[in-house]
């Protein structure tokens, strides 16, 4: 898959600039893998290394400075961004700090003010101590909070990447579908997962950064651990939710599957999954609240309790703004990309959950993903 | 692979609280995943998500309290900690900040101090601002920096520890050996990373949080970028170059090929890169540093301008401390876990980089990822 046009970044980037200048805000400083892939399109696993920071800076006009390690350079070179200024990382004394505050000392006045994602679902991706003193080398500038602005631009995917979204969810449709090659009875849990992992690279993801699940019997016990070599067994209900790349985008869904017969209970919890994911994607449309797909769904569910969080944004990382939460009231517009994630608990310590992938439209929900079975398929 | 004995986790609590209590810190907050796996054996890979912060507290005696949303209370009750926190994640208001305030102020005192990594090769994951509303909520008490009381202790792996990272070098030395399977002349080099991810799976890594490389004619162009359709052609040298996990664990090198004939260029580059390599290895010992190991390696290699990092420490992550540069006085100790990792200019613009791991012993360097061949093997 082709990297994205210039024209898609420039939007990108007028879009930040657009909600900077409302914000008074002079420059946009980024540090983590997603922000700097969406204002650059520079993409490499290469973040797996802590060693060494990356900085990115947005201008209030203009295209994007990078301030990298020179190991960088080549590869962001290849990208529409056209000043790059390296230093020889890492630097035990001064890992690009003082070249990062020439660059923001030439951007931005010192009455003026530098923005950084500091809220929610986020993190600085570089040493704190070194932060500190950029900010008190930047004096009297001040960095203020600038959160909303990139997540409100993050947030509505253009039509390049709900494609890109579409197509590793693609990618997990085909590995699902082949689940039954993999998971017969009596094999380790562990083994499912690494055979799936193999199916998706299979069928065309360019890597796994994430894969979860369990299995158990009528109902598994969490969603986050690594997989344990305990066979499959019948009468075992099998989750696995994974969340692949492919051209820097995620998917992230899952699907369920009954080990031989799981039972009435199983079966029960799964339609009700079912009906919830169907009153969420009824629900998703322009003008609702990220609060309304959660009460849709959960008024279905039917549960007490704690019912955490039914589903998010997608795209650039694994989760993304918003949270679909009672408390959360972010707007649907049309374009934003979300998962539907109902889950309920079947008997203590045995839980279910669907997810499904949508794009928002002003006629409501496309799903990217292919809707699950209406009933619990069943492995033999 | 079962986890560490709770002696294990105890060790290295008491190793920090030695660090800590010479420091005068009374308590170490830790947010990163090799941090909190570090000490409490937590190991999933949820950390993906960006959407929620998970916090662990080392007290100044007595286990780790772990302060984590409630979606991880069942696999954290799994590993040896207690006492587990918990809150409703994700909280838009109190994302966790309040409970982790007051655990922290029930373990330290008004004039006491917090420990927190905030220095070379770190970043805190939680957002800036609930640092910032944490450390006023909490003031007087004050944060220090104690990235040296973590680095002290973490860079000298532990018996189990080394198994571990041996057990995953194996899984890619296998891989490894495999790779005429799935890389001859005109398969596309993204194939090749595909396919050799499917091997570093099936060979028995739980998953492959990095895999780099390049192909190109007489040598690549760099070592960080993400495969391209190009096809694999006669003359070309490949290299992969992959961080694989087992059970929580890094393995880090990589291996070079030649496409049938890639010329005597090639052949001279990777017989000073293995030169270089064995100098390393003859240096690594108890008592060098680590710029005399960048020395040794250097001096073989003969080349002026930037040589980059000839290495760095392995584990938890895919790098870590110490960095193998002239700058990095690091004293070589019996358990630690470093690659070697020499890389020259055939031509301009054309690099070739060799990678192996070793472990720290008194007699010497102990390779944990098998030597590579001698000379630069063929694909035809």
């Amino acid at each position: 898959m082709k990297g994205f046009a210039p024209d898609e970044f420039r939007a990108r980037v007028a879009g930040l600039q657009g909600g900077m200048a409302a914000a008074g805000i002079d420059a946009l400083l980024l540090t983590t893998p997603p922000d700097v892939f969406y204002v650059t399109g520079f993409l490499t696993r290469f973040w797996e290394s802590p060693a060494r920071p990356w900085f990115v800076v947005v201008p209030a006009g203009g295209a994007p400075v990078a301030v990298i390690p020179t190991i960088g350079a080549d590869l962001m070179g290849k990208t529409w961004i056209g000043d790059i200024r390296t230093w020889t990382a890492p630097d035990l004394i001064d890992d690009g700090v003082s070249l990062l505050g020439d660059t923001l000392a030439g951007l931005v006045a010192p009455a003026g003010r530098i923005g950084l994602p500091i809220g929610h679902e986020t993190h600085l991706r570089m040493p704190l101590a070194d932060f500190l003193r950029l900010q008190s080398s930047l004096a009297p500038r001040e960095f203020v909070d600038s959160t909303d602005i990139l997540r409100r631009v993050r947030e509505v995917k253009s039509p390049a990447e709900v494609d890109r979204i579409r197509t590793i969810c693609a990618v997990a449709d085909r590995a699902f579908a082949r689940v039954p090659e993999i998971a017969p009875p009596g094999v380790a849990l562990d083994h499912v997962f690494r055979e799936f992992q193999r199916l998706l690279l299979q069928e065309g993801a360019d890597w796994v950064p994430y894969l979860a699940g369990g299995a158990g019997p009528g109902g598994y016990g969490d969603v986050i651990s690594p997989a344990d070599a305990r066979p499959l067994s019948p009468g075992d209900v099998l989750m696995l939710d994974t969340g692949a790349v492919k051209a820097g985008y995620f998917c992230d869904f899952d699907r369920n599957w009954a080990v031989g017969d799981a039972g009435d209970a199983s079966r029960r919890a799964y339609e009700t999954l079912y009906a919830a994911t169907e009153a969420g994607l009824a629900a998703a449309r322009p003008g609702a609240t990220a609060a309304d797909l959660f009460h849709a769904m959960h008024r279905v569910i039917g549960q007490d309790g704690d019912a955490g969080r039914l589903g998010h944004g997608l795209g650039l990382s694994l989760t993304e703004w918003p949270s679909i939460i009672p408390t959360d009231h972010t707007v649907m517009r049309e374009g934003m990309v979300m998962t539907l994630e109902p889950g309920l608990e079947i008997a203590p310590g045995r839980i279910m959950v669907h997810e499904e992938n949508i794009v928002i439209r002003n006629g409501g929900a496309e799903l990217l993903s292919a809707r699950a079975p209406a009933e619990l398929p069943v492995l033999e």
